[in-house]
């Protein structure tokens, strides 16, 4: 397996399993001279955090990262920074009932088909705790982008689904609430949705959406490496991810090209912006966003049926804290993951200048 | 601008503009020994290429590859393959309107803004004709696959929406139609709307499903190279490309974990397969589909106001061959990335063995 | 394989067979805006090709390089550049001799283990016939360094070494005789020698030295991609090369650190170089300069034993048209793949800025 | 700078300063199902680790490296094994004499002047500290590689040349002395050399000859990838390597092809040598081995002028513990290197199987 680096020049490395000794990575290629707020880093890391409040996992984990390298005086040397943050809450007695057998819709089952033999304690390498690295390397990736706005938020949750646009709503109220919908009333009956679901011991899916504005001309590496393609695989490398559109995505489908095309105004900008942002795969100054969609996840809290590594069937219990939705937490990963990809492509943008 | 390279171990840079001399690429990667269907290449190209139908632009383009390298006595050696296919069809005068003016939702705009000029004979290297090159890489990394189904299919234009799921198709019938929709009722309607679209000299868009059978359990690497991440990032790197999602996609948002988790059947096979065939970002041997969003292709014959490179507003007239609605030839294109993408990861997970 | 791309920003994938249809390559990556000078290109072809002179092989290839896309109105696009030189002279009867049998010393034996088979018609992807694809590449790097100067000549054949430092000699004078030595007393003894050499039908080593001027400061990035790492590689890349040494090299081993250092003088460059203008692997913007060691090449014009792919012993006789020693042809192919590299390297630093 | 990984298949990514919090890496990449020994691991780093014997700098640091993830049972499990080493032995005030100035030959002046600042708390990034990370991850690898052998030992010191041919010593001899030469009676001239320059306050230069049996035949990817290239590049990124050759080296450019080539025996070995174990850039079975040049290294324990960031001339002493030369502790450091190429073109390789 060598797919645990991310970004051609604005690189990161990560490691760490659930249930290991630490989790981590290396940032190879941050320039150099970023004054690093670090506390600014720890409060994307809060955002990701368990128990942060009632409809998360309640799981405690401090998530408390630590710099090895790379930072010096309070500013990037140019040189990589590798961080780590202990797993200081590994029980294995709660996975001991998973060892032998594989949970419905989990990685344990091609883990030990690909690997041979797997981590068994918890999810290993594919458990989302591993997304705590993505944070803490995109909120370098945010202080090095200073000048772009990177704006995620849930938009639905199940079939709770808010239909306005994002120019319709104050992106700065998203945290107000626990599921990071910046629209109250929505947030509201999304809360009590997820708590229901919790309450029967089953999960939910959501859709993120992600906004990015301030974005400079010419951002994007066609044919392949296109802007919105890159973006795209960001988002689906985030675990539990079904799907990711832009602009005017799966909607855009029906429309006609009359209708759909951005029409110039005089100074470059577009009278609408179903292109998203993005033309040709290159940004063109307009406002990106995209949605991204989560299935429920696959840990539920009720018996089930399923099999074992030698082909019988077990009975089980799903047990512990999870997470009944998990887009509320997604959301700064996604800001995470658009900044990596955001830092890699203005620094190849700026090669050739 | 180094973005012209897909894959890692079946690796392919492709060159050519619409309008220069050639387009092509080099495929280096792939294993030695593999006996070549030269024919089966050129049947793929021919499913891509303009003319083929009544329902897509009327250019005549040959489309004859000529291959320099890496094939001796019938098989690949090895070594890297070069070809090239000629532009034939290189009407500059056709595009002469448009030489110092921004087509909307074109890429003119953002080319000139990152490059500084562009080759205004037409789309240049945004131009769809571009994916020639992926075609013929593609058609190679099949043979390569030779135990491994990819059949793509049209499931909707516009409104017009295929409700049936592909295994309620017959796989083998999408060529019978120009569509390319296997369902030959369906097929019908969606030309007939075409050919309406393309009398109003407008466009529309669809929705290509990609199904792939006989995987074998193991590709796929986490975490950031996840199987179907790289998947969507190859499919969103094609022309007018807005959306992709994989087994339960968007609709997956909607449903319970309860509901969505794949039960195991005793052989590891699952008795659902919302997972689409990926688990953790890795194959689990099951199906794997997926759905792809384009957008109406932006040219339109009709006349419309846009901007000059002086940002001054010019009159101007759609003309030429078009394509009204993109789907139908992109179906080859859709199978010829999966293939890249499979053909890849089939190396990477042999690396281990 | 998949060892056919060199670069990582100004990247350059090569293709072809000494007996195929065509060699040539992509260059993905070359910045928009350059003019270029399409016969100096064609100049660097003609130091490369074989024939030139009465010391070098008499095969006729007319290396005519014909350009596919990302040149347009005389500049570079910022698209990729496809070329190819089409392979005129295929004799494949001259090679009928070894169509069953392992040459020693070359690569027959191991391409035959490690492909299962081989292009039998001459070294195939393993000739020296590949490096043209370099020196076009090479040439478009060139110009888009326009102010570095990359200066190489030859600086010994067999025994024959020229004793002085590059700095006193002319290097405007290389291209004098066709030995390509800046010193024409030495070279008319180097000529002789070789045509000596060729009258035995035997072979000669011989040592290239490269001189590389106005190099920035700052072109290099450790740990692993130091500026001379690369070099190294690049070079070590040539057919025939054995060895590489920059700065004082092999030479520097028998130095005390306290005669080794390079003292500065107050604007920041040094007084003596034995450094060879590089630093912790960065260009201190003093000259770099590195010796190149080639081989005696394989191909010897006498009778010899080697052994058959069923590992009988067979009696053979060299035939055909060879390079008695190869390093006048092989100073073009330094000078290419040092314009590679420092165009790679001056992308990748200019990306932070 | 995002020159800090090594590898493609089998990558390393590194990180750590002399003087900052901890150096280390992550291996992403490393097949499942090795059984690590990590006491085998921790003797590669001793050998490594200063203060070892009278011969080599005196500074403390026990070098205790500590993995956080990628082994369970004490077998890797194909996931990223991240780790690092704590640096303990962080004296700045050592160092603060070099703040604002530049040391002769020694990275300062280039990092101040591509960074724009540098942690001047001594080598920084450009420290051999920074060779630590590199020999866990090679450790790791050559216990992948257990059937392949690696050994390196020191050659020359200076002017004295060990005039013997690596199959005329008993290579495991070469830990029998602080020197590293297997050669006993040579080992004590080398030792009480360095004695004599340590005395002096200045240091020598030497080589490192590394050799390589039982390697299969077939790894190395031409053109540009070939086996010896990497070996090269991996080499010459090395703290003070100066230069590089394999097989015959430059010695090789002397002969005439008649006697270099390397005869067949009727198994497909060879009479002679001179190809290193490579031929076309891949290895062919036969023992490889190279030569790796160490220039003097440049802090001396003497008075000496230099500049300042302001390009004032300043007085100085250089200070400290140094080591007198470099070739004993970079023993381990480039047998490491050695087996991070070979366990990369290993897995590279088998993906064609």
């Amino acid at each position: 397996m060598a797919g645990n680096t991310f970004g051609n020049f604005f690189k990161v490395a990560t490691f760490g399993e659930s249930h290991g000794v630490a989790i981590g990575g290396v940032i190879d290629g941050c320039p150099s001279g970023i004054e690093l707020d670090l506390d600014a880093i720890q409060t994307e890391l809060n955002r990701r955090k368990p128990g942060q409040s009632k409809i998360v996992t309640q799981r405690k984990e401090p998530d408390t990262v630590e710099f090895f390298s790379g930072i010096f005086e309070g500013k990037t040397t140019g040189t990589p920074i590798g961080f780590a943050i202990r797993n200081t809450n590994q029980k294995s007695h709660d996975y001991s009932h998973i060892k032998d057998s594989y949970r419905p819709s989990h990685a344990d089952y091609v883990y030990d088909k690909k690997y041979g033999f797997r981590d068994y304690r918890g999810g290993g390498r594919s458990s989302a705790r591993e997304t705590a690295s993505r944070v803490v390397a995109g909120a370098i990736a945010k202080q090095f982008l200073s000048n772009i706005k990177i704006n995620a938020f849930v938009s639905q949750v199940g079939e709770l689904k808010l239909n306005k646009n994002y120019t319709e709503l104050n992106l700065e109220d998203t945290e107000l609430n626990p599921v990071r919908c910046p629209d109250q009333e929505m947030a509201a009956k999304m809360e009590s949705y997820i708590k229901e679901i919790k309450k029967e011991g089953d999960t939910i899916g959501g859709v993120i959406t992600c906004v990015i504005q301030n974005v400079p001309i010419g951002l994007g590496e066609p044919a392949f490496d296109k802007l919105h393609a890159e973006l795209g695989k960001a988002m689906l490398s985030i675990n539990a991810v079904k799907g990711f559109e832009y602009g005017s995505g799966f909607n855009g489908v029906t429309m006609k090209g009359s209708a759909h095309n951005d029409q110039f105004n005089t100074d470059g900008t577009t009278k609408t912006n179903f292109s998203g942002g993005i033309q040709g795969g290159i940004s063109n100054g307009m406002d990106i966003y995209f949605n991204v969609a989560f299935k429920p996840v696959a840990t539920i809290i009720q018996p089930y049926e399923t099999i074992d590594n030698k082909g019988d069937i077990v009975k089980t219990q799903g047990k512990g804290r999870h997470d009944p939705c998990v887009v509320p937490r997604a959301v700064p990963i996604v800001e995470a993951m658009a900044a990596l990809v955001l830092a890699d492509y203005t620094l190849i943008n700026n090669s050739t200048k």
